[in-house]
């Protein structure tokens, strides 16, 4: 029992410094991946965002809603159409996703965090025209999928000064108010460089970067921004690992000063990461 | 031209008593009906608000959404129970309810009014825990319906305070995360209480009270709050009007300064309400 | 009945973007000539300037008082020395200017709007040293008539700042405390340009810079400020109306967004102005 | 050299505990009688006011202005009515009152304290609707003579915060914007008590209340409020002293700490008065 | 280290409840004991202070310095006096205590703090005439050992709102300026009481209060403050422990939610007592 | 008596110009020498402090306690070791000169302002770690006498803002806590830079400086901070008086408009410095 007592002090004892590293600044979390759809995960995250918010670290919870807009499309019927392998959002779909991810995902994480015993307000990229959009251009056409031209942090800031959480769901519209479907990395970058975070942390259900995918020791711990290229180039990061390195090094060169990619599936993840100077999964960085 | 300037310098000059009257005062406004689903009527709404808010009102947009939670039940196959002619909401239709609301009706307003240049904020009952809710008790089960046992009234002035035009979807949570689908007139009456408004605006697709249904010259433009009982007694108020009669009466015992039923199907009737000595619909007060 | 109603609801919502666009702005009005003699509309500009008020928008009243100062010259027996066609303000004429402005004029304004249900600070350029003035040099010598050295915002703003609308009579002083008689164009020019105005608007009594004074339809609704040298050299502005030009020339090189003349014959002029695109009068602005 | 050095650092010195007394505090100053017209003392008050109000004591100057109304009525060539020995007030007098009282008066002492160094704001009754009053009736009707019906501290109270001396002309109106001429005595008297007053000092022509006149050591230098009804029976004060005296009870059974009557042709007698314990004059005060 | 990993954000996250019960609420810690004289035990209380500052509780560390005193009056060669068992405060001695609690003891807490990363700000009861004391009267003459009259919040609270840890060193002083030396205990419940504190700490050199003092497993973890006469007459609490349980009493019938007794000989006991349930030590608490 | 009272108001009427020009400013006064020991000089020294606070300027008092540190020293039996005429800090010393600076001389001034009405909170360079030092490198090696690194105006800073009178103790330390004792002229110097002060004032024993020492008349009562360097070479400036005399150019250098040598000897020295134009002692001042 004294041991355990002593156990317990050591490990809040040695958070003190990382409290102290983070009081007052702000942290976003991209919320995704297993840690979204298990249960145990889930509660643990809210847990974890609470517990940072009360020690003082602005936390903005920044989140998609996958799985249960393509089970809600499902469900009404809604056939998806794949252009190159992309899912094409026509305007249908374009209001399934706004319904969802900010009726049904958001809400529900403000609920969660309320059980966790943290005041949340859920706001979406709508609310106060937060994130501001136009339709991406690209080599495909995709639809409503929305590129970022603008995110006014001023509800964002607000709803912290106000004392709640702000946890946001990742759709914008244009000045016609035509909604689009935006990224949630893609946003989350965009609204950490817009406030100036001091770090970004995306939750993945990979461990990080690894030289050698069957290797767990190979893990890459950090990497300077300029060497990302490379290490796509090599190979390291593939497929789906692209765009979320891609957000991290914009959040970097934006001005955030850390990119975290770390592993969901891992309960507390979030917190094993503040609490410690190794932190677990890749941090990218800015060298001097 | 000439006289079409001293019209409207007219117009504008008259609205300057009302201002005055209602100026940093709170306007609750349930927004509901005809005026919900036809899009000149929406607009026409959403360009009130904006320009009471303008003017100094505080107002605050209460809604529900009726047919839109009907279609989107159906598009998903979930058959409506009824029980003694109400509808019975399960586990889940409440969740549909609440997506419908806070991802759909609500953030379809929030851009409305962004579209009319104002600035929005899509809250739902369950954002900082402001409704809190239990089951309601009554002689018929109707599964996952609330009773208010709690307004937090922080969300929604800290909202206003920052400078946005609070929009409320009126879903509830008991502490354990249960959620409840609320009457909108019965939270936007408690909301209104809450609050401690001067005004609460039921928005109906009748012209008000009337002596005689067939007869639009006998509507009852203005009736003492104790006198309710006996029109109600007396057939004047009838079916869908009765619980919306006891909304009003409800506000009204609980401070609010008047309570009034509108119709929502004339254009701008929010304006006409407040811009004028007699406004339209039917007003209920408090006697000395 | 619902005719009038539908048109009174169009006003007030034509209103809207008027109001969106000077809401929080800066507004100084120079009020002068017939509006200030006949009674009616005396009334019509202290309910406009209310109601702008109301509505967000920051009115700065400015006025001088030539017809009441000449009576009460003439009942004190004081004759009036000209001097090149100009009034010479000695040492006696001073004093009553002073007296005549800060005390009857200036006070029977704040009375007027206190009638219209505003509430407003009667301020002279000598409260709080906010008109910092100095002997007027020239060609002729007009005796105490200054020449602004330092327009002190402070009392203006914090008149705001507590809720009044700020009504300033333009005497002004130097060091010593001699007082001088100001025009109250130039002092409304220069307020202006202090406040960083949105709008500064000049009540006259004529329709605006007209090419032909005797065509009501060739008046000249927007001039870019560069242009007016040439309708001064063309003799479109002569006379009185040249000093006027001047000080809108003034007020927007010195950075006030657009400078109006309003004929202040035509009641509720100052809505009329500020409520539509085209505005009435001559529109002075600064092109790209 | 060091003598006089001395002597200074003593009277600095003993200021300090009178400074502790008054600081933060109210202290309205009636200014009248000979301080108002012998040009050396007006600058000594002046200055007085200024050192007041720099040491931490917010001073407040109300001021009538009977000479300089006098003689303005007599130069505009209108004839005084008296009844029952009293100047009747009528519609032009009371306008005479004002332009005199708001634009001289007011106005010259604003230039007096800002050649003192201090900053002032120049207000009368009018402003902000600070002075509301009702026509006076009594026995004789002395035409627009007003009674105050409310003090609205609110103009007073903002001007102090605002950084600013004020300087109140006593003037007051009714809600239809009728002026009225309002005792000066009376306006100290009523403000000092709707501001919570420390002290009313009125500036008088004699040493205070004596039991014999011609005997100055007969000087009354303070009396318990109750014991005024019978110096007033007892003749120690008569004529003019008498509403004076009233004034005096008014305020003190109205909740200002003490009423002091000071002998306004002695040089700097509000210093004397605030920077001493026995004060100087006939101070008024609640016994336990 | 995975296992290591999930035992941290054990630790971290069942601390989550403890640090949202305290959050915002006033916890007085006093200071004394083995935990002020061992190196390794004084650096584990400053750290756990710091700690529970950033987590968002309001610490106030108070303390004397026993020890210190006693080894700087022998070096001073100052003879202790003792009356009935108790060490007499003669002048000298007054002005020696002062020294060390202010000047030694205060300042190497600060510097500790300092040096665990805290902001820490060293007052003393003279300080603001924060402690405000008279001479204890009792049977003995104690010379001058003080009896508290007033705490002033004011410097406490201001330098909790400056973001600074406030550490008291309890001397005292009267209207005089004569310095009394306070019992440690006494002062924090006082000062405890006077904050409207959520928790007083004690820190001791014993378990807590046990019923058998050779049987560790006999310790009352809790113990309503009524029941205290009982368990003093009861000889459970005995000699030294008797005062520190009446400052518990009276701290707790004063309005403090619970007075806990804690062994200070444990490393980190603040943090075990805070971050638990069942808290270490005797908790004193007052019931229903 | 009249004459008494003329001559009172006469030294407070002439103290306004000089209550205006100190209005708001910061005044750091170096506390020192026979002004430190003879108890009539200090009390003075206190009364004019909280004086000078009470009329707006805003006082931060800075003191060393050289005499003290050496009783004290003695009493202890710890020998003063000198090195090249400087006495020796070792750790030993360094922990009395703490001691009795934070704890006996800092918290008696404290005690003695309060005596005068005054509000004064103790301050140390330890609190809030407001002076950072590091060993003074120097020819002679001289222990533990700090080199200031940094002063965090904070403390000092909050302390005013939260109304009271900074007294500061010159102790600082390292960051690992190494406590270092620093020239009280030096500090106050730093501290008066820092602040961005109006004016320093050294107190000291002697005029001021004179050409002839000998000679009172030869006292200089102003000189250019360029002409120091050719006072100290000739002889004027001597001994202890040239680091003092650097102290003042390195304030002057560094942004204090004045810093100025006072007599201490001279009853209320401070007040006459503040309160004349042309001060006693000499004033060291940047020219144009």
């Amino acid at each position: 029992m004294q041991a355990s007592n002593s156990a317990k002090a050591g490990v809040l004892t040695a958070a003190l410094p990382y409290i102290q590293k983070y009081w007052g600044k702000v942290v976003v979390v991209k919320y995704g991946g297993n840690a979204m759809t298990d249960e145990t995960l889930k509660k643990a995250v809210m847990s974890d965002i609470v517990l940072l918010s009360l020690v003082g670290i602005k936390v903005v919870l920044v989140h998609g809603g996958g799985p249960e807009i393509t089970s809600t499309l499902k469900a009404l019927g809604i056939e998806s159409r794949f252009v190159g392998g992309l899912r094409y959002t026509d305007e249908e779909t374009a209001k399934v996703v706004q319904m969802v991810l900010c009726g049904k995902t958001n809400k529900d994480l403000v609920k969660l965090i309320a059980g966790s015993g943290g005041k949340a307000m859920g706001l979406s990229g709508l609310d106060g025209c937060m994130i501001q959009a136009k339709k991406l251009e690209g080599e495909v056409d995709l639809g409503f999928v929305g590129d970022i031209t603008k995110i006014d942090t001023e509800p964002i800031l607000a709803t912290m000064n106000d004392g709640y959480i702000p946890v946001i769901a990742t759709v914008g519209a244009d000045e016609k108010g035509q909604v689009y479907n935006i990224n949630a990395d893609t946003a989350a970058a965009a609204i950490a460089k817009a406030l100036g975070a001091e770090n970004i942390i995306l939750m993945t259900d990979i461990q990080g970067l690894m030289r050698d995918v069957h290797d767990p020791s190979s893990l890459i711990p950090a990497v300077e921004v300029s060497e990302l290229e490379a290490l796509i180039k090599g190979g390291v990061a593939t497929g789906g690992m692209i765009p979320k390195v891609r957000c991290c090094e914009d959040a970097v060169l934006g001005g955030v000063k850390k990119a975290v990619m770390i592993d969901g599936r891992i309960e507390h993840s979030i917190l094993l990461e503040i609490f410690s100077d190794e932190g677990i999964g890749t941090m990218i960085y800015k060298g001097a």
